[in-house]
């Protein structure tokens, strides 16, 4: 428990409306969207770097832990207070600070909604690049700690690959400015490291993010199989071509069930799984690209090719896919997103294997990813009230996982480590690397007050303490 | 100078062929291909990872300074032993270890040349992206302590965009494997903080690299320009219709001149400037694109547009861009590559501020360079035998590199820090950003033992010695 003394001079530092230390307000910020939860002793809501700094120097000295928090749309807990102490929202640096479209680059505060990045520029016909599907809450200073990916990422890459600079708080409280007039700046690359550092290194305080120029046409096309092995086949002959989609999403036939009672985006529902492929680029070359996309997945054995003839058929298509996790609440009461990534060449043996695993816990597993990168989304469907059944999604999950890295995979594409899945990074990991991270994490932090026990697993670098696994108790 | 029972120690471990400590062999090794020089006391070449361990244990027990080394091709002397110590060459590891196509991944050891990867599978229609005009020299243990760039960059990204992983052994000993499976894996971002740390945390051993389909047609033009501003204007020009050509090159009046009496590649002779444009992809997006760029120079005040005709006339507007050094060396006994980046829309400006820098120091300056990323590779010309000429020439490179500071942009863009530009580190970073990237050096080689005093600005980390800079009678 925090001491009154420091929650005083918080006040006196941001006002009494910076300040949430009640109960009830407390509670909005015990979870975010994974399954692990834990309360912060008291929520601020500093305005500029300044109190950002004033904030790091008071928690530092008194001794308490702090974390930062943008939306609360992580899935891995990275943003969860779980050794209590003060959660910094920078609900209120939430300010677009200059547009430079001739060198293509805005300058963001942390809050600003993802989102409202590329709305603030559309109108000149540039976007910014990353997608979440969260992209109408979460906000650009998440995104950078988790290096959050999209649907979009296929083509563009990750947050780190359109983050020109970066302002931040160290734990010590100073301020580091790095990069910002171009990417790949000399010394060593501080801006990719804290991209994806998943909250542990720095308070990101400023952004320089990449524009792009929208392009001239966009083609949404949709491939429907009876087997989800030749939707995984069909995405590697599609690359094999040499066609880079700007997405390749796969929905099995679970999930489009679910989907299409959801959103009736005209998804088939008798399929076993439909491929969501999305072109863009000049007019020419995105037509001839649909055509080589249809001739791949005819080749592979798509019983039909769908393409979009409008907007609004475009759209629908999307909101399918966008509103995915909604439908899913519609018929389960709860469910658990895993995030683990494979080859492209082993999707269709791991879909084979999540169908086994969902078959030994006796759970429904659905399956919605971005095919095109190996990111899977297998979405386990289970019921909290039912004794036992939260430990089998999660064993379950973590099943899944390991026959990814045993594939020569990975246990997160985009949801990142957080809490959720420390553990694992000594599957991933030999002890030597791990032991190298947790030397970067101590050399930022000695004293392990920065969003402490995430990433690493307990008893490596400063991350000591193992707070006790979800239970369904704590759940309900 | 090294104790000679370390020199015994070394052959024992890698036989008296795989060490070097003889004068007259040590000369080859004490320069790279920029100006500065300093020899090592031994050159060992290991075979494998193993070897690579013992040496650098060897190295630290006995308190010897060491440096990896490539093809000694760099420009700011980043390989240059400038404490001698112990040279490791990767000469000997030099074998591609495996091609997985499907995946589209390749495994190389560090001495395997940047070339050979693109030559091992084109065959098989894909490629390696990056592109340094050393090529077919250098190799990719540099590539990647350089994040060597080259003209593709421009759509491809640099090397840290084609890495996927690394095995490397830190100054430790301990050996360290990250990524590999795929990009963006969790955990700390350390492929990406190790590219281009300019072999200053680690000696990497073995590297997973990213490859690419080839693309369907490849189109090469020239526009050519009365005035470099015009040049420069229509680089933004066709950024802002959305098209990302793979190269922009510019070549100034000067340079032009010099490559066409070189190479007769075709360039105009009375012409202000040159942009060598190539587009990549899909035949009919490449056709579009053409046609688009076209109308962009046009605008811009192009008197000519040439699209070359065939794969010879392709080739020989290239061999005039890649051998521009070659040139250069034809008319001026000495001369001095400079690395400067700047935002694109400041190309025209910073062209005319090199003219007036060229003019104050009276040495004639000429200018060719990735003009798509506004990558600036001005080349002073001087007479080192001329007293004061050589002096004369580093501050206009200073000058120069000053300038791009002042407009938003970068004192390198590809060919690195090194030993060149540590204190003008201090004109680009903050105390606290460069006190960070002390502290990773630090944390990484808390004795500075591997590739002491660069990077950093003197006094900065562990880079306390500040070698006596070039004069002409070192270099003559």
């Amino acid at each position: 428990m925090i001491a009154a003394t420091v929650v005083v001079q918080l006040k006196k530092l941001l006002g009494e409306k910076g300040v949430l230390d009640q109960p009830a307000d407390l509670a909005l910020y015990e979870y975010d969207g994974g399954v692990d939860k834990h309360r912060p002793d008291v929520v601020v809501f500093p305005r500029d770097t300044a109190q950002v700094v004033a904030i790091v120097n008071l928690a530092r000295e008194a001794g308490v832990p702090f974390v930062g928090r943008g939306a609360g749309t992580g899935l891995s807990g990275g943003v969860i207070a779980r050794r209590g102490g003060i959660m910094i929202s920078f609900a209120r640096m939430n300010k677009i600070l200059d547009i430079d479209l001739e060198n293509e680059r805005i300058t963001v505060q942390p809050g600003v909604v993802s989102l409202d990045v590329t709305l603030a520029v559309q109108a000149q016909k540039d976007f910014y690049a990353p997608d979440p599907s969260s992209q109408r809450a979460c906000t650009i200073g998440g995104n950078v700690a988790e290096n959050a990916g999209g649907p979009h990422t296929l083509a563009y890459g990750v947050t780190t690959n359109h983050v020109l600079g970066l302002e931040m708080v160290l734990p010590d409280g100073s301020v580091v400015t790095t990069g910002g007039a171009e990417q790949d700046l000399p010394g060593y690359d501080l801006v990719g490291l804290m991209t994806g550092s998943e909250g542990t290194m720095g308070l990101v305080t400023n952004v320089v993010l990449r524009l792009m120029r929208q392009p001239e046409l966009v083609k949404t096309t949709l491939a429907i199989f009876n087997s989800p092995a030749d939707a995984g086949n069909a995405v590697g002959e599609i690359t094999a071509r040499a066609i880079t989609p700007v997405a390749v999403e796969m929905l099995d036939g679970v999930m489009l069930r679910m989907v299409e009672e959801a959103t009736h985006a005209g998804y088939p529902l008798d399929a076993a799984a439909v491929l969501l492929i999305e072109l863009e680029g000049l007019k020419e070359a995105v037509e001839e690209q649909v055509e080589q996309v249809r001739e791949a997945c005819l080749a592979c054995g798509a019983r039909e090719f769908r393409i979009a003839k409008s907007e609004e058929e475009r759209a629908l298509l999307w909101k399918g896919r966008k509103n995915a996790f909604g439908a899913v609440g519609r018929l389960s009461p709860f469910y658990y997103v895993q995030d683990g990534v494979v080859p492209r060449t082993k999707i269709a043996a791991t879909l084979q294997e999540i169908g086994r695993i969902g078959e030994k816990y006796g759970l429904t597993i659905s399956n919605i990813f971005h095919a095109g990168d190996g990111n899977m989304h297998p979405i386990i469907l289970f019921d909290a009230r039912k004794p036992g059944e939260l430990e089998k999604a999660q064993h379950a999950g973590e099943d899944i996982l390991k026959y990814c890295v045993s594939v020569g995979g990975s246990i997160t594409g985009e949801h990142g480590v957080g809490m959720e899945k420390m553990e694992l990074m000594a599957d991933l990991f030999t002890p030597d690397t791990l032991d190298m991270i947790g030397r970067f994490k101590s050399l930022f932090d000695p004293t392990c007050l920065l969003n402490p026990d995430k990433v690493l697993p307990t008893g490596r670098g400063c991350m000591e303490i193992r707070q006790k696994p979800v239970t369904a108790e704590t759940m309900l």
